[in-house]
C-alpha cells in the first residue's frame, strides 16, 4: 500500500509543475552559494548566509519527501548533471534505493559512477533480492557481491538463479514473492494464512497451488476466494486456466501473452515445472515502454538508452559507431557516381536530378521494411506468406514506379526540355522503386534469420543500397541512352 | 474467469506452430475445393469430395473453438485477405463480436467492409457497451445506432458520454463497470455483496468508495477485504492514496501514471468529482502498444495502421501522402544543386562528394532529434533547460564536425590530391552538423508548440533542411574558394 503522505501525480502538467518548482528551488539554492563565496571575509554576513542556505535545503529535503520514488527519478531525468547530484544528495537514504530503481538506465550509470563505493554500498543495503536482480546491470560487480553475501541464504540463491538468465529472458523479469497454497487447504484457511500478513505482494491478483515438491499445480484467483464458500477446499475451486511461463521463455513473446490475455499475474516455472518465481504486470509494462523507446533511440543509431543531459564529450562518443558506419556507406555510394563522372561531365543535369531518384528509392523501401518489422514483431510473417508479401510488395513498387516515376520523368522534361532525360529518369525511378520493395522486405527478413534485430540495422542497408543503386541506375542509363 | 476449454498460449513459437497448423488446413480446404469444380460431371465423387470438405470444415471449426479471441485474432492478421474470410466465416457468431475487438484497427476495417449489415448486426449484438465504445471507429454511424438502440438506457448513456470524448483521452479509454461501496458499510457486508456476485471485472483490484451522489470518496483495494477484520468499516480501513483520472486527461498521460506507480485499476471521474469508470491495465497495456508500432509506422510514411496484407491498390495509396511530400522537399532540395551547375560543370568531383556532406548531415541531425522527441514525451524537456539542450547539441555537432570533418576531408584529397577541395568538404561537413544540431533540436520543439506529434513530422523536415543547405553550403563554399 503507498504511504499516503506521498503525493501522486497523476498527470504530466501536475509533473512538470513540479519540476518547475524544484528548479526554482535550486535556484535559490545557488544564489546563496554564490554569495557566501562572494563574502567570505565577513563571518556574521556568512553565519546569517549560511542559515538561509539550511533553510532551502530543508525547502528542498521536505518536497523531496513528499514525491513517489518514480516522481523523484522524473526529476533527476531532467535536470542537468550537476543539479542532479544536488538533488540527489538530499533524499533520505533509506529511499534513495528505490529511486536509483525508477530511474532510466543512462541516469542511472552516470549516479552510480559518481557515487563511492561506500556510498553506494549504503543505497543498496535496503534493497531485496528483487530489486538488486533489477539494478545489477549497473551496478560494478564486486560491489554486488558485498551487498548480496549481506543477503539471507534463500535470498543470495534467488539472486543467483535469475542473474543466470540472459537480459531478455523471463527468468531475468520474474519476481520472487510468490504465496503459494496447497489443494488440500480450504478457502477459510487460506484466507486466515492471507490475514496473518501484514500486506500483500504487489499486483497479486491470484495465489499458485502447489504440490509437495513445489511443481504448479494451478492457479487460484483471489477473487475465487471472495466469491466462494470458505468450506470449499482449492482443490475443487475452478481454477483459471494458467498461462504458465517458463524462465527461459522470451520476454518479448511473454509481454505479447500478457497483452492477449489481459494478465496482472503469472507463475513462472522452470525445465522441470517447479514454480520458481512470479511475472507479473508492472515489471511487463516496463519492459514494453523500455523496448519500444529503446528501438526508436536505435533506429536512429544512438546506442541503449543515451540520457538528455549526459556530457558532450560522453554524448559524441556515443554517436560516433552509426555515423562511421553511414559515412562508409556514404563513401561507397560516392564511388558509384565516380564511375559516371564523365556522364556528370557531360550532362551537368544528371548531378541534380540524381538525388531524387536516390532519395525517394529509401523512403520508399523505408515503408516496406517498418511493415515487414513489425510484422515480423508480431509473428505474422511465416515462411508460407513470404512469398505472398514480396509479390505485394513488388506490386505497390510497380504501382508507385509507375506514377511517381511519370511524375519526376515529366518534371525533369519540363526543367530541361530534354525527353530522352525524362524517359531516363522515369525509367530509372520505376528500377529503384522495385528494387526498393524487394531489399524492403529481404533486408528485415535475413537479419531476422540471422538472429539480430531487424529494426536496428534495416534502415542503414537499405538506404545505403537505394543510393548506391539509385545513383548507379541512374547514371548507367544515362549512358547508355544520353551520351 | 478464462473458459477452461480454451487454449492460452505462453509464447510466439507455440503461436506460430498454431498458425501453421491453420495454414494446412486451409491448404486441404481449398485442394478438395479444386478438385470439386474439375469433376462436376460425376455426381458421386461430387459427394464424396463434398463429404471431405465439410469434414476439413468441421476440423476448423473445431481448432477455431477452442482458441482464445486474441489468438483467432492473430490469426486473421496473419492472412491474406481471402483465406481471412475463409477462417472468419468459421467462427462461432456469439465469439466473433469478441474476435473482431482483438484484431488490429487494419484488419477490423477491412472485415467490417466485407461484412453485409444484417451480418455485422448479428456480429455486434452479443457485444456490452464497452466493447461497442472501442469498435465505435470502424462500425457505419447507423449500424451503431441501430445496435446502441437496443442497449438498456443505461448503456446507451453510458456509450454517448464515452464516444463524446476524443480518441487520446482517459474517457474513451475507460471501462463502465465499477464496483462502489459506501463508508458505512464493513468489510463482512461488502465481502457478502461480492458473494452474491457471480463474478468480478476483469483487473478488479480494488472497490472504489462513493457517498449517496456518487462523489469518488477513496479507493478500497481488495486485498484490504482479505487482511482485515471483517467488522472492520470501509470508512476506517487505511485507504489507498487514490490516483484519480479526470475523463478529460490525455491517455498518455495517464499511461505514464500507470507505469510509474504500477496501477491495475483506477477510478475516473467527470469534471464534477462524480466517479464515472475505470481505467484497467489491459486498455493501458494495449494503448501502450499501439502508440508505439503507429509511431515506428508513421515515422516511416505509413498513416495509421496499415495491414501487412491489404491490397495492392489501397497500400499504394496508403503511402502516396509520404512520398509526394518527400517528392517535393527532393526537388527543392535539387534546386539547390541547379543553382551551381557551372560550379559542377568545371570540377566534376564535387558531384559525387555533395551526397555525403548531406547525408551525414541527416544521420547526425535525425540522432539529435530522436533524443528531444523522447524528452518531450516523457516531460523532460523544460523552458528552463531547453537552452541548455541546444547548447549541449550544438557542442556535440562541433566535435563531430571537427573528427568528421577532418576525416572527409582528407578522403576528398586523398581521392582527388586537391587541397582546397579537401579543406572545403571539411567546413562544409562541420557547418553542416552545427546546422544539424540546431534544427535537429528547434524542429521538434516548434513542432510540439505548435500542439503537433514531434515524432511524425521531425525527420522528414529535418532531412530536407540537412539536405538542402548541405549542398547549398558545400557547393556554395566550392564556388567561393574553388573556382
Amino acid at each position: 500500500m503507498t504511504d499516503p503522505t506521498v503525493v501522486l501525480q497523476a498527470s504530466q502538467p501536475k509533473l512538470e509543475d513540479l519540476l518547475r518548482q524544484i528548479v526554482k528551488l535550486l535556484e535559490k539554492h545557488r544564489l546563496v552559494e554564490t554569495l557566501v563565496e562572494r563574502d567570505q571575509t565577513s563571518p556574521r554576513h556568512q553565519l546569517i548566509e549560511s542559515l538561509v542556505h539550511r533553510q532551502h535545503v530543508v525547502e528542498l529535503q521536505l518536497k523531496l519527501r513528499s514525491l513517489h520514488p518514480a516522481d523523484i527519478a522524473y526529476i533527476l531525468e531532467a535536470l542537468p548533471q550537476d543539479d542532479r547530484l544536488l538533488i540527489w544528495r538530499q533524499i533520505e537514504e533509506e529511499r534513495s534505493g528505490d529511486v536509483l530503481l525508477e530511474v532510466s538506465d543512462a541516469v542511472r550509470n552516470a549516479l552510480v559512477e559518481t557515487l563511492e563505493r561506500a556510498e553506494l554500498l549504503r543505497v543498496l543495503e535496503p534493497l531485496d533480492a528483487d530489486d538488486l536482480a533489477a539494478l545489477a546491470e549497473a551496478v560494478p560487480e564486486p560491489v554486488l557481491a558485498d551487498v548480496s553475501r549481506r543477503l539471507p541464504t534463500r535470498d543470495r540463491d534467488w539472486l543467483q538463479t535469475t542473474m543466470a538468465y540472459p537480459e531478455d529472458r523471463v527468468g531475468r523479469l520474474m519476481s520472487q514473492d510468490v504465496l503459494t497454497v496447497r489443494e488440500s487447504q480450504n478457502v477459510e484457511q487460506v484466507l486466515r494464512l492471507l490475514r496473518g500478513r501484514e500486506d500483500l505482494p504487489l499486483n497479486t491478483d491470484s495465489l499458485f497451488v502447489v504440490d509437495a515438491r513445489h511443481q504448479l499445480k494451478g492457479v487460484l484467483p483471489l477473487r475465487a476466494l471472495l466469491l466462494n464458500d470458505p468450506e470449499q477446499r482449492v482443490g475443487e475451486l475452478k481454477l483459471t486456466d494458467p498461462v504458465v511461463f517458463d524462465a527461459s521463455d522470451a520476454a518479448d513473446d511473454a509481454a505479447r501473452a500478457f497483452e492477449r490475455y489481459d494478465l496482472v499475474s503469472a507463475p513462472v516455472v522452470n525445465g522441470r515445472g517447479k514454480l520458481i518465481g512470479r511475472l507479473t504486470v508492472d515489471a511487463v509494462v516496463d519492459f514494453i515502454r523500455e523496448e519500444s523507446e529503446e528501438d526508436a533511440l536505435n533506429r536512429a543509431g544512438l546506442r541503449g538508452d543515451e540520457d538528455l543531459f549526459a556530457p558532450i564529450w560522453d554524448s559524441a562518443r556515443n554517436r560516433w559507431l552509426w555515423l562511421s558506419i553511414n559515412l562508409c556507406t556514404a563513401f561507397i555510394a560516392s564511388r558509384a557516381i565516380g564511375l559516371f563522372e564523365h556522364a556528370i561531365a557531360q550532362i551537368v543535369a544528371l548531378a541534380a536530378l540524381m538525388p531524387i531518384v536516390a532519395g525517394i528509392g529509401g523512403n520508399s523501401g523505408n515503408q516496406t521494411t517498418a511493415l515487414v518489422v513489425r510484422g515480423l514483431a508480431l509473428g505474422e510473417i511465416t515462411s508460407e506468406n513470404k512469398g505472398y508479401l514480396v509479390l505485394k510488395e513488388l506490386g505497390v513498387g510497380l504501382m508507385n514506379g509507375l506514377v511517381w516515376g511519370a511524375t519526376v520523368g515529366l518534371f525533369a522534361y519540363w526543367l530541361y526540355r530534354n525527353w530522352q532525360l525524362g524517359v531516363v529518369m522515369a525509367v530509372a525511378m520505376l528500377l529503384n522503386l522495385l528494387l526498393a520493395a524487394l531489399v524492403g522486405v529481404a533486408i528485415p527478413l535475413i537479419l531476422h534469420r540471422l538472429g539480430r534485430d531487424p529494426a536496428v540495422g534495416s534502415s542503414v542497408l537499405l538506404t545505403f543500397i537505394t543510393d548506391g543503386m539509385g545513383f548507379f541506375i541512374f547514371l548507367g542509363l544515362a549512358t547508355l541512352f544520353l551520351l
